[in-house]
């Protein structure tokens, strides 16, 4: 590797111009710490003269980002488009090809093409480096990759989402909607104002929780479907009520090895008030690993925005010009197969069950009657009447059910007249 | 380097017997990993034919380590002797001048010779990692050295030291008092059984803040006396009323830069009970990051033991055998320069004292009149009348206090005739 290095920044948009400023103020830092001289030679945007935070040098701006790959002495693209195909797919493949290192938070393009393109970072012996694609201001890519190299990994979970997260929090404080919350989450910028919907129904998380398993536990990316729910359904009710039974409810993804298969989820979980999980509260992100002989492993820190996710790529790119090629998984192509995956239907849970019914002699017992047919029994009953309505909320806690039999109730419980709006079905973790 | 790599282990106790053990179990892992076939080809430990957990294979046993050095293919040595000067410095130094690569868990050394050390090995260029000397379980030096390389870092602090902690848990668990809790910290092997001092009266986290504090703000290790006091003197009392005002008390290494001066120090700390930190328990080491972009990164693992020390170690030799020469504090040594250290004389806190007295007329008087001779000012006070003895505790919360005024001021008690015992302080965090 020369001592001078030609970079390359396509997409400017809060992520792309906050790292172009910091990849100018560190300049001095990194040659400090790596001995080698950065410049930024390209960038590339959407849209030329849009108004920004960080001032652009329209002097190095490409029209066509593809044009970039072309120039011959580059050497790192950071690509911070963030499609989970097209043109993100398409930059990081001719890059790749063209021998030139890829930084990229891209969890959703990871997450899907994450295996190909690793196979080609791999073939052409240049770098493929994505710690901000997973909970930004957690080393956790790092982490699992270096710092914890040599530890037999049995589980993974945590708080991916920050802007989950933050609306739980808010509903909680606030004792407010899910709606109203997360119009004031999408005023103050942590939730998308346009579609947050990839946040909130758990596919964001779930990204991570894909990439998290590959590293952890050395396999191929899992192409299968998995359980996924999101926070939409989350009524206030719902979080007043754990409130009471002294739970949190928090978004969680989960990756563990069970009986040799791996059993991947992302949906919101009661937790307990007093455990650590139960205290991340806002944007922050956490981590948890449990490995042998590590023992448990935590890393909290902020998940999102450009500062975390700016702390992220640099991290990368002084991996990079530190000089070796490293696998971009940790193993090489050869030694990563597909994983076998855990039957989710044979998974088991306790539940929170939260009913509205009509408030009428029967209706416990038609409930309970449906409960014991699908073998779930329960912990503890709570019927909250409203007498102005003539109708009632039952909620239950069950002892450990079948996720299979858990469904199949609830969907006997959706055909059930006395049941007047969709049940609520809640992990507890 | 070769593809064969030849691996020394010097001292056989409890974590040189275990990670050689690792190293045995993990042979094909690191070999997938890293395409290196590592082999042990010589051991060295005080006693040949101590009972130990695993079994060594004594025709590769060396009675003196430093013949080991002699070994003309020899690419790496593991110290885990742990003495911070004599045979554990000396097999150091010989083994970087041989250029051959150190990995040591070895705290009291490094926070002692590391700046030397350092040198040695950059001049030699071969690596000299010390992941373990700092929070076993978590990999804080790799997450500053790599994953929050471009971060302005300004404060570090945390649970550094296990066995403290362990205590501290366990008087609050327990209601019992320091010298029973320590006496089952023994047995149970969570304190030195011979001399638990280092632990107890602060040495040993100071040497790790002492570490972090020239990792994260690229400085040499300091070499001034810093503000250190250790868990010795305090009570199940102190436990008890701290409890009743909502704090836990914890030992805290905390290094930051104020006025762009360093200020390092260890000592017991009044934390908030649902602050994260006070609901760090047990053995759990933890470690919090304030740094620029970055935000607040949190770091919790266990600390000390074979495994985790051991996890710890072996992603220092992944770190080798990935191929590059990096600087062992992750600059160059030309660029590493002395810390200017904040006087702790200037530094500022709020206060917890609390003063056993005789229960009678006119003490309380003269105890405020000496706290305001200081310009302590009183934030809350409480009495706690012992009628029996005719003493009583004050206990107070001061004001923001001059750290040189207070210890004037306990100066002044100690002299006051009606302050029947050592007064105690500690600092709120």
């Amino acid at each position: 590797m020369n001592k001078n290095i030609n970079i390359a920044v396509i997409g400017l948009g809060q992520i792309g111009s906050y790292v172009l400023n910091e990849l100018h103020v560190k300049k001095k830092d990194i040659e400090i710490k790596t001995g080698k001289k950065i410049k930024v030679i390209a960038i590339s945007a959407k849209n030329k003269n849009k108004k920004r935070k960080f001032k652009i040098n329209k002097k190095i701006f490409y029209s066509n980002p593809l044009d970039i790959l072309k120039i011959k002495n580059l050497d790192i693209v950071i690509e911070a488009i963030g499609l989970s195909d097209g043109i993100s797919k398409k930059i990081i493949e001719t890059a790749l090809k063209n021998k030139i290192h890829v930084i990229t938070p891209n969890k959703a393009l990871i997450s899907k093409h994450g295996d190909k393109l690793g196979e080609l970072a791999e073939k052409n012996k240049v770098n493929l480096e994505f710690e901000a694609s997973v909970a930004g201001g957690i080393p956790i890519v790092r982490t699992i990759k270096e710092g914890l190299a040599t530890n037999k990994i049995t589980k993974v979970y945590g708080i991916l989402n920050g802007t989950c997260n933050y609306i739980m929090s808010e509903m909680e404080r606030t004792k407010d909607s899910f709606k109203n919350v997360l119009k004031m989450a999408q005023k103050l910028g942590y939730a998308e104002p346009g579609n947050p919907k990839l946040d909130l129904n758990g596919y964001d998380a779930l990204a991570k929780i894909k990439i998290l398993t590959s590293l952890a536990f050395n396999k191929k990316i899992s192409k299968s479907e998995c359980l996924m729910e999101g926070i939409e359904n989350i009524d206030y009710a719902d979080i007043k009520i754990a409130d009471q039974l002294d739970f949190r409810i928090k978004l969680l993804g989960i990756t563990e090895i069970i009986n040799n298969s791996i059993f991947e989820r992302v949906h919101p979980c009661l937790v307990k008030k007093d455990s650590y999980i139960g205290n991340v509260d806002g944007v922050m992100n956490a981590v948890i690993l449990n490995g042998s002989p590590i023992g448990e492993s935590v890393l909290q820190g902020e998940g999102a925005g450009p500062g975390p996710t700016s702390s992220a790529l640099m991290s990368d790119l002084l991996s990079i010009l530190r000089g070796n090629i490293k696998y971009p998984f940790g193993i090489s192509k050869n030694k990563r197969f597909k994983p076998k995956i855990f039957n989710k239907d044979q998974s088991s849970n306790s539940l929170y069950l939260r009913l509205e019914v009509k408030d009428k002699p029967g209706v416990l017992s038609s409930i309970t009657k449906i409960l014991a047919n699908y073998k779930i029994s329960i912990q503890r009953l709570i019927q909250l009447p409203d007498h102005k309505s003539k109708t009632a909320s039952i909620v239950l806690i069950t002892h450990n059910a079948n996720e299979l039999d858990a469904q199949r109730c609830i969907k006997s419980f959706k055909l059930n007249k006395n049941i007047i709006k969709n049940p609520v079905l809640i992990r507890l973790f």
